[in-house]
């Protein structure tokens, strides 16, 4: 009926109304035109077919209107049922599995305390068929199919290849995890960066719609970052690119996690923290290598109360954050800087030496005119970005396997 | 007679092939249609064009093949005194003047030894305005019209607004120069990073055309680096993205010329390797704070002849120049990083430290596939890219102009 010209555009503007409905909820048809730049016939025939596939419904036409005046305009909103992706967050001792609906919103969500860094490859393939099997019985319960997985994994991946690179999680490195549990349960598997993950949920935040070229820099067990230039994640070479904890604050210094010393994760990490804390306060008992959040929550209140070594060893970190920070200024020259993670529980006492370490190593014309802010933390935030992630990779399989 | 929509992607044709007969010299008609994918007739149609405009000249047909068989075909190529542009390179103590032909190659170059730190930025205006109007006038003798500027500025530069923010070759900061000297040469006035201009011609030779992600870092008085990302520049937020030389080696370490401490520039850079050198070595007289390029050659001789204190410096140089790399390759993960500049002449005696330096810096994952190599340093390479920059800049106003 059309020729293939058509259908790509066609497939494109298609994907923009999804997308829409996805980051706003239901919206009219006159709207839906409006926001992407579509004439209203072709709204009114994409949803027709978006309607006939069943991933779209028409909300009850006595809906109350927002600003009650006006003819009501019958409001059109994703099948949260039409399909389903899980996210699998992998982070050390924790496994994280949510279901996310198809309109983006999560479903269902567990934690599993898992030690990690005990297994091997295959104990680890094992335990992921396992527990995304059973996660799979539950949404297909309510969810008319499963288009696709992802795994959002701490550490470097190659998203391109399906890889785990390596990560603090575990002891093994190389994993090719894509493939195998694409061949188990036959769809799209993504193997994604948590970092990457948090930044795609804040960029596509109003409050930071304004800042196209975004560093996320994450503080917690391990240090993580996100780069985003002109609004697209920048992945590197091979997918290795932001390793901003392993960039050096001191040539020879504290020992990191990955073995090397003098790293920015080893200040500024939990662990990191909690060792330096350790030899000079007493703490809640508990494993000091890996500390719990109660740990780290009753050392941060020291900091935060003013115990004097609790300070002094938050602000060291501050420190090397600033030192770090001051090389992302100098290099990435970005427009904001967003540090979240469940470590800036601590960024109130890391802060002011943070800022005096970055006045201290650059002179204000490097500085330039990049914010730098906080922003709460949300725990599902990196399985929010997968969940958005994957439906948005899927969509098009989506729509042309239904056609 | 055409449609706009036409009359676009005529001029995108059109710039296609002017790009393709400046990167490759003399081609046939055929070839320019099969490299860039346009049609016989269209490629017939736009070389008529040109060639009416003056733009092109075809070479006799009595020019031998280089195959010596088939009928001859006519080559076309760009007629160099089509149009010209002006580069000037800014640097320490040193301005550069070029003139390049519409055809990209060199036509003349004159060096000025300045004092460049005395100036302030009316001095330094009057002077380029000076120097800029002479080299027109012989320029203007030979080609037909001056299309464009180019000021390469070792620095900081907002290329956007054409704001010399910061350079170490100037005391004064926050020039708005481009439109000072566009107002009075009644052209564009491109301001542009020097390491820009250099990474566009690296990136456009065969030898680098399979690394998109490309670093070039050029190691001489300052330290200047260049970010391609999938083959383009990388400018950041307001320009000053990859000012490598300030980021950090070292908290607290040696003084850098940019008033801060411990930046990777201040152990590095010539002035940096001459100063550490000049306490403890017997050195031909100058300014040890500026060294000339006979001062640095002698230093340099030293250290590859075995001289135990030139070898010290040179390797802790290194070392330096190792940390700020495995820096970078924790950050941006490149295919490839370039070392060049003038300072290069020094690299040998540098290269086992630095790479010492990053093994010690990073695990092997983070240094990934990254190839790191060094080129020789042409002094004119500079001013060749800033005028490829500004020819392919100012073609579509030329065309246009022209139409």
């Amino acid at each position: 009926m059309a020729s293939p010209s058509h259908d790509s555009s066609r497939l494109d503007n298609t994907l923009a109304v999804i997308r829409t409905l996805r980051d706003r909820g239901p919206v009219a048809r006159v709207d839906l035109g409006t926001l992407n730049g579509i004439s209203s016939a072709t709204v009114t025939s994409i949803s027709a077919e978006l309607l006939h596939q069943g991933l779209i419904t028409e909300l009850p036409p006595d809906t109350p209107r927002p600003n009650g005046r006006g003819r009501p305009k019958t409001l059109i909103q994703l099948a949260p049922e039409a399909a389903c992706v899980i996210c699998i967050k992998l982070s050390i001792n924790e496994l994280q599995l949510v279901v996310g609906d198809y309109a983006g919103q999560m479903q269902h969500s567990e934690h599993h305390a898992i030690d990690t860094l005990a297994l091997t490859a295959d104990e680890l393939i094992a335990l992921l068929e396992e527990k995304i099997a059973e996660v799979r019985s539950t949404a297909l319960a309510s969810h008319r199919r499963l288009v696709g997985i992802c795994l959002a994994v701490q550490g470097v991946v190659s998203s391109h290849s399906g890889t785990l690179i390596w990560s603090p999680a575990l002891r093994f490195r190389n994993a090719p995890l894509s493939a195998l549990l694409a061949e188990r349960f036959d769809c799209p598997v993504l193997l994604e960066n948590d970092a990457n993950c948090i930044a795609s949920v804040l960029a596509a935040q109003p409050a930071y719609a304004g800042y196209p070229n975004l560093v996320v820099i994450m503080l917690g067990y391990g240090i993580g970052m996100s780069v985003l230039i002109d609004g697209v994640p920048f992945l590197g070479a091979n997918g290795s690119a932001a390793e901003f904890g392993h960039s050096k604050y001191q040539p020879g210094g504290a020992l990191c996690a990955c073995g090397k010393r003098g790293c920015i994760e080893a200040y500024t990490s939990d662990y990191a923290l909690y060792r330096a804390a350790s030899d000079v306060i007493e703490l809640p008992a508990g494993d000091s290598a890996h500390p719990s959040e109660p740990q780290m929550q009753a050392l941060t209140q020291l900091a935060l109360q003013g115990h004097p070594e609790a300070v002094r060893i938050f602000a060291e970190a501050g420190r090397a954050l600033g030192y770090g920070m001051a090389n992302l200024l100098a290099l990435f020259n970005p427009d904001l800087v967003l540090i979240t993670g469940s470590g800036v529980r601590g960024f109130t006492a890391m802060h002011d030496a943070m800022q005096d370490a970055i006045s201290e190593a650059l002179v204000t014309e490097l500085i330039g005119p990049t914010r730098i802010a906080s922003c709460p933390w949300d725990r599902d935030m990196t399985c929010l970005g997968g969940i958005a992630i994957t439906l948005q990779a899927t969509d098009p399989q989506l729509l042309m396997g239904s056609t």
